[in-house]
């Protein structure tokens, strides 16, 4: 669980994501906001001191929804590559709400880099703990054949973050079509079942 | 086999490679190559119309060089397999020979990046072509369980395509360390593993 917003918050937070999805980051401002929500530029300042930062809270409601998700999910599964899959699930999920929400728009990805850096440093070490707890769970139970959980934890977030990052990278030059999210999904599917299999999980099971 | 260069044109690529190695591609002139091979500059341009033209066919005769070397170790070896082991560890010495050749300097990736795009593209091509054929071999003699060598081999890539832009993207705010480089290839070693296992290679032939 997560430090809760009071009403307020959560009202500002709302409004602010329904602007940002639809206008994007930059085209939107403060005044906007405030109007939207009835209220004066002055009480939205006092919850929020900077748009960048109202979005950045935007980003992590999303991160801090994703993590309650799958500690929920660990909590009721035993099966650690059970656990592995379901991960593996909630980040297709994630990341589709993500894009669907529109609040990582490609065309300010450079833009928005910037203010998430940190969000995307918490996020990393996050994730590391959950999947590093998990994968020494299996290793343990001997689910899993693996030497080390740290350095396969390792090479599954830089594996997760390079295909990221080439699908990103498709937006730079050229609108994202469906074609790419298809191909993205598609690889993180692949890829959980032979890293699954791979990491000693039965393959009958690893179907994402 | 590889269009063979004339023994003029081979000389000045070993010429352009050297001064390249030493100050990257920004720093060297057409002039300065000339000189190191007591040539007129007008007989350089006569063999390279641009200095752009030189680097990337000193980048090619590397690429040339790596898939000589896979398709002679694909006529050696019977096992698909050891065919896709050898192919990471082949890759791997050519990615380090192109890191101390410092042909790929990290401080112009952004220049080099158009300039070797279509090579890469080039690339892509024949690795794809490489590999789906040896996975499409290892599927046909039960070696390897996969639905598709096509989509294996498109996430193989797309795999090792996203560890080596995470790899290049340390070097954009920082010197590459020592650090960077050995984590990238035990990233390249442990992924190989999993992939070889997940695929249905027997774990204890499995290890680069």
């Amino acid at each position: 669980m997560h430090r809760a917003h009071s009403d307020k918050q959560t009202a500002i937070l709302d409004a602010a994501q329904k602007r940002f999805s639809f206008y994007g980051l930059t085209k939107v401002t403060m005044d906007e906001i405030a109007e939207d929500l009835g209220i004066s530029k002055a009480a939205l300042y006092y919850y929020f001191p900077a748009k960048e930062e109202l979005f950045r809270q935007v980003i992590a409601r999303r991160h801090n929804e994703f993590f309650d998700l799958v500690e929920d999910a660990n909590k009721t599964i035993q099966i650690a590559g059970e656990k592995i899959l379901r991960y593996f699930q909630l980040y297709l999920a994630f990341f589709n709400k993500l894009l669907n929400l529109n609040l990582v728009n490609l065309n300010t990805v450079d833009i928005i880099h910037p203010i998430i850096k940190i969000l995307f440093v918490e996020f990393t070490k996050k994730e590391y703990d959950l999947i590093e707890s998990i994968l020494h769970e299996g290793k343990k139970n001997n689910e899993f054949k693996i030497d080390s959980p740290q350095k396969t934890t390792v090479l599954l977030q830089h594996v997760m973050q390079g295909l990221r990052m080439r699908f990103f990278k498709a937006a730079r030059n050229r609108d994202l079509e469906e074609f790419d999210i298809k191909m993205y999904e598609n690889d993180i599917r692949l890829f959980a079942k032979i890293f699954l299999i791979g990491i000693g999980f039965p393959a009958e099971n690893a179907c994402l």
